[in-house]
C-alpha cells in the first residue's frame, strides 16, 4: 500500500472512527432508500442539531455521505461504494 | 446500534485510522500465514523500530493484532475475525 493511498484511507477511517458518526451511518444505511432527513437523525442520537450537523459534515467532507437539500430539510445518503471500499481494505486473507 | 457497541467499534476504527497502521495491517495480511516478524516490518515503513513498535502495540491493544514472542523476535498476526467484524459494520445495503 503506497503512502499516499494509506493517507487517503486513514482520513476516511478517521471520519468513521467516532461513536456518533458510526450510529449516523448505521441509521442512514438502515433507512428506506439508504437516505435519511436530518430531521430524523436528531432524536435517535439524543444530541443537539448543531452537533449532529457537525458530524454529518465530517462524513460529507470525507466523501462517505452526500447531502441534498430538498425544501427546508437536508437529506443524507451513502456515497455509493465509499464504505465498500473501506471494508475491502479490511478484508482478511481467506 | 447501541451507544456501547458504537463506542467499542469506534475505538477499533481509531486504531486502524492511521496511515502507518494501515500499511502494517496490509503487510501482515499479505505475509505468508498472515504473520510477520517485527524485523520485517521496519524497512518497508521507513520508520524507526520504536515507532513501528508503538503502532503495533496500538493494534494489539485494540484487539486487531496478536503478538507472539519466539526467540529474540516478536511475531504479529491478525486476530481472526477482528477486521472482518469491522468490515461488516461498513457493509452497504444491497
Amino acid at each position: 500500500m503506497s503512502a499516499e493511498r494509506a493517507a487517503a484511507l486513514a482520513a476516511q477511517f478517521k471520519a468513521v472512527a467516532d461513536p456518533n458518526r458510526l450510529r449516523l451511518i448505521s441509521i442512514i444505511s438502515a433507512s428506506e432508500g439508504a437516505e435519511a432527513c436530518v430531521c430524523d437523525l436528531i432524536e435517535p442520537l439524543d444530541l443537539g442539531q448543531p452537533t449532529v450537523s457537525h458530524h454529518l459534515k465530517v462524513l460529507v467532507d470525507a466523501g462517505i455521505l452526500r447531502r441534498e437539500k430538498r425544501g427546508v430539510w437536508a437529506y443524507f445518503s451513502l456515497v455509493p461504494g465509499a464504505l465498500d471500499n473501506l471494508a475491502g481494505v479490511l478484508a482478511e486473507p481467506k
